[in-house]
């Protein structure tokens, strides 16, 4: 790997003395801003030989410095050892940012490239203009990629298939004149979208493109009666084309957006939103984008009533195979035979795939045991993989794809008698998640405003994790999804009617044991007074907590009575669906506390 | 009034002709940016006769209009009734902008005017973008003031003092050399400032420009070896001019301004806070001006131990008027002595002027009876003020400007025995004001983030208030401070230690009653654990809550807890300061509570 990293560096500058520029950008990053890559634009990991989920890459033609996150450092160090490229530990006191670097390193005339198709237009601006400010160009058109990486996967070719409207519960052709609508208040008459979840959505159709996420690779144009998908013919089979065509959409081909955008009159008004659209494409817009926000994200992100019961029913569906699975781990570690992380991972994928509608996981489950469950991002790999005992904690967050929605659930459980550590750092994280869920609000709330509630208890100690607290999911789409999350930065979207969210406090100890507790919530109406709207929450999770890990002392007469009833709850939605093994062991598992 | 509101119309539009003006708008500001207007500035009041503290006016050539929010809908329409002034009802879903008004109401072409220095160039630039977009241009050197308004009056003339270390903590020469530092961060090598309270913060100076704010009208240039006070001359007595000498800050007329700005060499780089400074004086700095935000805000929103220890002084003696008024109001009320609302605020103006220390008081008094409570921002006058009688509830929120601290304090009490609603609304309030109080944060919390703590109880009932939760407090400075607050909106800037902010939150019932329950808090360190810094809240103001308004049954013992030691601390901190009868007062209404 050294050697080719080596190589390839030596082409990449090659290109870039002939083409007059002093630094390149490799970020990690396509030209729909996805948080999960296709092989095609892996470019970052190609370069630098690093296969982290986060990292951005700087070449110049006498140094070359990769920034990651905490998360990575470690695996980044190990996989960038023998390489010149230097790991730069972003979010360090003393990592400068990328710009900060490049001007603190480039001279004054000195050119820097980057391919506008990898960056949204607000992030190009934004470099552009520290940039200049230091006498420093930027050249938004090099794109040396292709020439150093000979054996570049193609773009992936799965076949995409309609989401039948009995689960979007809306018509493509519907959504499509309501987001036009929407666009014409911001004084735009027609829409650009490169953000895959978002075509997803809007057209209801889904592929494999994307590992955990159903979207397909293309882009978007819509307006009236002349809306167009820029996707590759021969992932279209002819009764998708003719769906599309009776939703009044156009097919042509994914390469051809440029040619076609270009082409549009000097009067087009194209709305753009400017965190998610490939500055090349509004360059090539020019004065006929209007820069500003999604208007799908919103509607999007606010499910309908047929949306809301299939996500029901996939709690349902996923509740029944956490439940089988928790029964099976329970039985393996208590009997003595053998069972790893990755076995946990495993077990869980099998009851989901037997499940009705099942389509895939929505993430990589984290499976940590013991020490492990404090790595926040953790996958059990055939090098790190740890056989359970009947001593410690388990965290295991997963979820699935569903034709009907998509889950994401974390559960703790003890594999012996917990300690009293073990239960007081449980029993504060339940009590956040707890205090979340029963959260009412006024209509306009926001996701920020929202986090202390889960963070409270836990902060009242010293005590606190690093991440949000929760995220939007999609319905049969990515499992994170925007616009709004509970977290400490400011989140503006207000949580409305219809929205689904994950409520996932934790504690993590650095090589003692992590701890996190999830649910999704659904955002439902809880009163109208002469005060205003009033929103809570409605738990869809279905799956007891692990009790013998609640400290009851720690517990108010409310929260006890709160995960009683939940646990009656699980118990009689799920047993009828359940086997007579699993429906016994959620019998023992949701028996009363407090009592 | 109104004849001279329409000739002072004819007289404005006349000059708008003169100079191709379609429309101009006279905003409530001043070329500081100040949230109260001395006389020579109340231009919008002048040309319109409304006198409310909030509202904009536009004139055209054949329609004027008055942008007012709800708290004024009342008086203005009394105020505007005829005159030509149309009511824009501000805040009403179905009431545009007055950008959206223009663009909506003048044809391409057609020229705006405004006057550059009562707009933040942060305004002024978002206000050029809406109407170029529309092919409006904007003139921001329109300003027919003076030629409209003969008896204009001067600017005020109050001579200005030295508000001495002993108070300040630091010197201004340590200060001026701090925020050029800081400066230095934003690529600026020296400051421009025209907000008032800053400018009386960093040369430790005071006024009475101001009514209940104790600044300068000045504007103040800050740069290594040449920092420059704009002041009008005879406000600076020698002692003063003298003392600004020996911390390196010269004098100059107030009117010089912009022709010293004017004269900087061209590589001058002065940053300018965007949205505080006037668009007119960025103007004439051009490529010189840095834009930025405040590098004076957080210092001095930071009080540093000698200011701190000031502020527990004076809520000493505030606490010690306070309850004198108090008993005194309860003892007028039970004896049958006649009292109105005016009668209560005269009597917390006597025993707040009768402390040490004691400048002025820091904002008019709000005393509301019974339903006048409910109005947020009621101040009893002559043609309100309502008779005390031994019934109902009584809310008097009012503060003072001593020379070591500024208080701000809501007390809520019952003239008779309360109703069981005036009790669970008074309890739900003081519920969140203890959530609020007793909060542990990670360093970096915002008060977006904090404030749910204080609406949580309410909400969960459908109850609410639309107010902010808390503001910061200056000292001896304006009782409104940046940059952080507690409130719904976004509040980037962290609650950091040193910060003193109110906490108060109400409920308010139209036409029936109004509830405050409002201290003061300081930010101290909570502990430093292997999770972070946390931090905690000091509660400074001394004064006992009511406690007949306490509803038992919806505290928790913890609760319950609070008020008994909070009622201890001051009993044992108060006391000896009293008066005997308010001695013995204190000790009836510090009686422990849920024994």
């Amino acid at each position: 790997m050294t050697n080719t990293v080596n190589g390839r560096l030596a082409a990449l500058r090659n290109l870039m003395k002939q083409a007059g520029i002093s630094a390149v950008i490799v970020p990690q990053a396509d030209p729909h801003m996805s948080e999960y890559l296709s092989p095609h634009w892996q470019a970052r990991r190609m370069l630098s030989g690093f296969t982290g989920s986060a990292g951005d890459l700087v070449v110049t033609l006498d140094a070359a410095l990769l920034w990651t996150d905490s998360r990575y450092f470690l695996q980044a160090a190990s996989q960038l050892a023998g390489t010149e490229i230097r790991l730069m530990k972003d979010g360090l006191p003393d990592t400068p940012s990328i710009a900060k670097w490049l001007t603190s390193n480039l001279r004054n005339g000195e050119v820097v490239g980057i391919n506008g198709m990898m960056f949204s237009t607000a992030a190009k601006d934004d470099l552009a203009l520290r940039l200049n400010a230091r006498g420093i160009a930027l050249n938004a058109d090099f794109d040396p990629i292709d020439a150093v990486w000979p054996d570049r996967p193609a773009l992936p070719k799965c076949p995409v298939f309609v989401h039948e409207d009995k689960y979007a519960g809306k018509s493509a052709a519907q959504k499509i004149d309501e987001v036009l609508t929407a666009a014409r208040d911001q004084m735009a008459r027609s829409i650009f979208v490169s953000a895959l979840d978002e075509i997803a959505w809007t057209l209801n159709i889904r592929s494999r493109d994307v590992k955990y996420n159903p979207v397909a690779t293309a882009f978007m144009y819509l307006a009236p009666g002349a809306s167009v998908l820029f996707i590759d013919a021969d992932k279209v089979p002819a009764s998708v084309a003719a769906y599309l065509q009776s939703q009044g959409v156009s097919v042509l081909t994914y390469t051809s957006v440029k040619d076609f955008l270009a082409a549009l009159p000097s009067d087009a008004r194209v709305l753009v939103d400017s965190a998610r659209t490939p500055a090349a494409i509004v360059d090539i817009l020019g004065d006929r984008a209007v820069k500003g926000s999604s208007v799908i994200a919103m509607p999007k992100a606010c499910k309908n009533e047929v949306q809301v019961e299939g996500f029901r029913q996939a709690m349902l569906r996923d509740g029944v195979a956490m439940v089988e699975s928790l029964c099976e781990i329970h039985q393996k570690v208590a009997s003595g035979t053998p069972l790893t992380e990755l076995g946990v991972a495993q077990i869980l994928r099998r009851h989901r795939s037997e499940q009705p509608l099942f389509f895939d996981e929505s993430f990589g489950s984290i499976v940590g045991y013991g020490p492990h469950g404090a790595i926040i991002h953790y996958e059990p790999s055939e090098a790190t993989d740890a056989e359970l005992k009947p001593e410690g904690i388990l965290l295991i967050d997963s979820g699935a794809q569903y034709l009907d929605g998509t889950t994401d659930i974390t559960r703790t459980i003890a594999l012996g008698t917990p300690t009293d550590l073990q239960r007081r750092d449980f029993t504060l994280v339940l009590k956040g998640h707890i205090a979340l869920s029963e959260a009412v609000f006024r209509e306009g709330t926001c996701g920020t405003q929202l986090d202390i509630l889960a963070r409270q208890f836990m902060w009242a100690e010293g005590l606190g994790y690093l991440h949000g607290t929760g995220h939007g999911v999609g319905h049969f789409l990515n499992v994170h999804e925007g616009p709004h999350q509970f977290r400490m930065n400011h989140m503006p979207a207000p949580i409305s009617l219809g929205m689904i969210t994950t409520n996932e406090p934790g504690l993590y100890r650095d090589g003692v044991h992590g701890i996190r507790c999830e649910n999704v919530l659904l955002t439902v109406p809880a009163m109208t007074t002469e005060f205003g709207r009033f929103f809570k929450f409605e738990t869809l999770t279905l799956c007891p907590y692990d009790t013998s890990l609640i400290d009851l002392d720690l517990m108010t007469p409310q929260e006890v009575e709160w995960v009683n009833a939940y646990h009656a709850r699980v118990r009689t939605e799920l047993t009828p669906l359940l086997s007579p093994q699993a429906a016994q062991w959620l019998a023992q598992h949701t028996n009363p506390i407090g009592i």
